[in-house]
């Protein structure tokens, strides 16, 4: 790939890096219409290995974008996590076995696939919704960048502040070098006991024919990893622990009389260490194995060419003992020793962005990485999509690093406190004060379950949520407090499982025109547009029909308002009368359920919380915990995440809109 | 596409038609390894309208190949069925709503999705199974047809007593002329109103560069049509009644206030005609519209220059009056005039078979025939795989005639009786005798509802089903009685609602590896093997794991069996006792769950029913009506069909030993 050193080009947002993080990011863009680039300095996508655990909110958040069926159909789904110890006779057995979620938290459960196949699933995704305009461009890499300083406040649309040099690599290059041969993947040259070999990657291109190009940039965002070369030119560090603990990885197809080697295993043995046991599909498994016999040199770092498929399996099996476990076929294997840091800055100026590995490194045991990583860019997307098409105020981009940031900091903590009590000998007895008591161990996972759903994000108060309190104190810090005249406090009491901050959660409700079952959030698209959930409570009364139509008259005649609803603010009705005493063209606005001259009537917008024929109650108002006779309006975020909670009338849009006038540009 | 005229070769089956029948039978082959071949005389697939409606069973077979979940995804879920008629006032008005499919019956509702997607799966999957070697030859059509009437009972290897000549044709030749201009896709080319055109391709060809070759077959399968030019080329004949009735078929986004618009209605109005309503994805809407104006000529049939959109819809309007009804898109239309009809014979000798259309017509408003058509394939497809790969006698192929014509004489008999009640007018009251009765019409609906399912097929006795009774009586009249030295008879008591000839049923189980819910029918993949069903009932009484393990002595030890368990016959275990007080490894005979040196064990065979972590209970032995303690052995055909039920015990084992007896080929 020949390109000629004077190419110069404009983008709205450049992602570098396209692993699950930048591929996220890609999805956006995709979504969202935006003229974006994504490059990544390795040629190929990966073929084994990484990590591969879908948590709760991943799976929604796939929901969202529509492909979550195609992970929930290849995956294993892991149901039990059991817990195996040293009993009173010092031999292995299991004390406990408990759900790996809890019940009833979502309609998913944790799964685990291939990081692979994720990547395919959202190439495929962004293939179909950018119509093939976003391409993940593959062997390129930046190798400068400049960036306007006195112009990164200049928001107008010509402005792109930033400028970056690409390389394009040959693919000889840009493939990594793997030590073992043809059969086994060898991950250890992605592992962090290497060093990273962008510097050389980039000297090697400069020596050869491959060419370089100018990009002129309005955002850029960083995701690319532990090594992050994005962060390295800002000069952000990554603070927090090292570690002494050095664990290896292996997939492989087991051969084994372990009676639980497909289901979740935290196995403590006595002395020779702990192991991991992570089912995965096509009857592989996933095992992390506590290395005890290798120790970190002087400089702190395990000699590697030690670790082997063979000293890890040999390690296994010392702590699995008396089950036998070998195989013939082995996947990947890799080795780790990792601290848990988070860095300083998430964002340079609201124009540079890290997200992912870019700014938290911790131990993969837990099952966050990934998730957390493409959760980042989950969360930073749809605000710069909103951005650049001149939709949403900048000044939303700041709480990018204050809710993110903030979650980076909860994982560290939780991986610190799971790691140590993972990585620790079982206590002999009560007084045993130096081992880890296995109580205690049961507890963190219980305890940690939440947050290792995902589910537990709890974003604090700014301009995209209206809490009360202290935005600095809520987040990681940042002061993100609406700038506009005066702060709106959604009304959490008319709607109390619906928790300003967090995501919106999903019940079973009916279409009103149709009668079929949906999970509620599976209608809240990822299509970069805010919604106001209307719960119209009971419809047929006339009062609420009275206090119905005065909401909707407001909206569609709201000079702020009215040019974003359908556009950028989106509407979904819920209503809590009986289905078959409704219709829909008679009892509901004409704007909950818009018409238009050549398709008809909208029917995919009003839904209600009634028994279905097949599939039981949703009985949606009860766990929203909403009122069914008054209902209530809640606000979500392009992301599910809950902005404002207010009254179905005039006082309720007043809050409503002035949700909106604090984060939406008025359509002059 | 020129192809010499000299060009000869083989195949096993030879498959004439890619339609839905056609791929279903090009889907077994693929799977089960079959040298086939598949041609279609149409230069490219359907793009619209044709027969849409997926009943529970289609379903449940998809699902079974593997790609269920994309119609699923894709179609538009019917769930409620709205009545409407004249009330007292003479006004069109919703008299009753009931649910489109009767709760409980399966895990799926009707779904409705164009046949275009339907074929599209076929093709995806056929292409995996097959690694790409079968692929459906479109613009290639038989003209000659000749059999070896001598060899068609001998079943060597060598033999082929089927001689076509095949001829393949011009795109321009093979594509269809249509009437409308380029933005209404007109059907009438493919309805029953024109004549057949294949003659015309035959001639066409003749005459130009497109050249022949000649295939030798084993089998040969039919699925070309209403006009089956098989079904010529044998002489047989489709008998039945005609009808007067002439319907016009529309497919649009209706503009409409008509408040059922998205429900499946069927509209009686006093005195223009009945009106059915089939709401499609994508918001589009099937309108199925009795063109009482219209009549048939002198020679039985409708005027097709009068049929237009316009005309149709102009029908359709004084139907659904009061309410407005207009449209802006219309994606197809077409009209038929179709009467019951049934073919005298659906093979030739056991070498040439016919499917689907070929062999019975009816009208499409009860969305069966896309169904029953599959259907026959499905019946057909496994059981000349398993006879052209030497494992299955010869003498099962009689069974597709006396299982299928019979469940073709039923969907007449339906269909007639339905349409009849549909086409009607509505009775004015109960002295107007003429008219039909609303309460006959809706009961006449529900009784059909479980027919219409596609889930109360039951075959009759034969070598494949191990029922008391005669063959002759319970099948079409063909006498497929067993050879095998004694009938054996399933003891239909010890599993009382699995029943003998009719599909197995699926609740849900849990994997006994991983305690992840699975609903059991989804572990009988199509894969061209019989199964085994062991329930093996109360496993942690001693008594009864002597009884397990003297039934599994038996199958591994069986010279006539043993050589069949896990390559045509797989084995399936679901146990009643607590998923944790039992191990796999422990408490289950190795056949069960077989050991690979590669591989290690299988974990996927052995399930138990108990109370799940997320999904409730799905009470398995109980809804399966089989006694916890002792279980039972059911044996399910590759369709998933209930072939034999006998104890779980020696004589148990001795039942089973002898259904397979009178079904496989003893391995040499």
């Amino acid at each position: 790939m020949a390109v000629t050193e004077a190419l110069e080009s404009n983008c709205d947002v450049l992602i570098i890096g396209a692993g699950p993080a930048g591929m996220m990011m890609a999805a956006w863009m995709a979504r969202m219409g935006i003229n974006a680039r994504i490059v990544d300095k390795r040629s190929t996508k990966i073929y084994a290995g990484q990590a591969d655990g879908l948590q709760l909110r991943s799976l929604e958040i796939f929901d969202s974008f529509g492909f979550a069926d195609r992970a929930w159909k290849e995956a294993n789904h892991m149901i039990e996590m059991c817990m195996w110890n040293p009993g009173e006779d010092g031999v292995l057995r299991r004390s406990d076995r408990v759900p790996d979620v809890p019940a009833g938290l979502s309609r998913f459960t944790q799964i685990v696939l291939h990081q692979g196949r994720i990547e395919r699933f959202f190439l495929d995704h962004i293939k179909k919704h950018s119509k093939d305009r976003l391409r993940v461009e593959r062997a390129v890499l930046p190798e400068s960048l400049e960036i306007d300083e006195e112009r990164s406040d200049d928001y107008s649309a010509d402005n792109y502040p930033i400028k970056v040099q690409l390389r394009h690599l040959t693919d000889e290059e840009a493939a990594p070098a793997q030590a073992n041969g043809p059969t086994v993947n060898d991950g250890l040259f992605r592992s962090n006991l290497v060093d990273d070999d962008t510097d050389d990657l980039i000297n090697k291109g400069r020596e050869n024919k491959g060419g370089t190009e100018t990009v002129r940039a309005k955002y850029m965002v960083g995701c690319d990893g532990a090594h992050s070369w994005t962060r390295r030119q800002l000069g952000f560090q990554l603070e927090g622990e090292p570690t002494d603990f050095i664990w290896g990885v292996l997939d492989i197809v087991p051969i084994t009389d372990f009676p639980d080697i497909r289901n979740r295993c935290a196995v403590h043995s006595a002395s020779s260490g702990s192991l991991m046991v992570i089912p995965r599909e096509e009857k592989l498994v996933r095992l992390y194995i506590q290395l005890t016999e290798i120790k970190p040199d002087a400089s702190g770092r395990a000699d590697r060419s030690k670790i082997t498929p063979e000293t890890i399996i040999k390690a296994a099996q010392k702590i699995i003992a008396p089950y036998s476990l070998t195989y013939e076929y082995c996947d990947w294997f890799t080795a780790y020793q990792i601290g848990q840091r988070v860095g300083t800055n998430f964002d340079h100026k609201n124009r540079v962005f890290l997200t992912g590995d870019a700014v938290h490194t911790h131990s993969p045991k837990a099952g966050q990485g990934m998730n957390v990583s493409m959760q980042d860019s989950f969360n930073l997307g749809w605000k710069l999509g909103l951005v650049v098409k001149g939709i949403a105020q900048p000044s939303i981009l700041k709480t990018y690093q204050s809710e993110r940031r903030r979650i980076a900091q909860d994982l560290i903590d939780f991986d610190h406190k799971f790691s140590r009590l993972f990585s620790g000998r079982p206590a002999k007895d009560v007084m045993d004060e130096e081992g880890v008591s296995m109580e205690d161990f049961k507890q963190a996972f219980l305890n940690g379950n939440m947050f290792a759903s995902g589910l537990s994000v709890d974003y604090g108060t700014s301009m995209l949520v209206a809490k009360p309190g202290s935005s600095a104190d809520q987040g990681d810090g940042t002061d993100v407090s609406s700038t506009h005249h005066q702060k709106v406090v959604g009304r959490q009491e008319l709607a109390t499982n619906i928790k300003l901050g967090m995501r919106f959660p999903s019940y079973k409700v009916l279409n009103q025109s149709d009668a079929r079952p949906w999970e509620f959030q599976e209608k809240l698209r990822s299509d970069g547009r805010f919604r106001i959930v209307v719960f119209a409570g009971n419809v047929v009364s006339p009062q609420q029909q009275a206090r119905l139509k005065v909401f909707c008259q407001h909206l569609t005649s709201s000079g702020f308002l009215a040019p974003h609803i359908h556009k950028s603010v989106a509407l979904l009705t819920c209503h809590a009368a009986k289905r078959t005493e409704v219709e829909l063209l008679r009892d509901f606005p004409d704007v909950l359920h818009p018409f238009d001259s050549k398709m008809g009537w909208d029917y995919d917008s009003v839904f209600v919380d009634d028994v279905s024929y097949h599939e039981g109650f949703g009985d949606a108002y009860k766990n929203y915990g909403v009122d069914k006779e008054n209902g209530c309006v809640v606000v979500t975020r392009p992301d599910q995440y809950v902005g404002h909670v207010d009254s179905l009338d005039e006082e309720g849009f007043v809050g409503v809109e002035s949700y909106f006038r604090g984060v939406l540009v008025p359509v002059s």
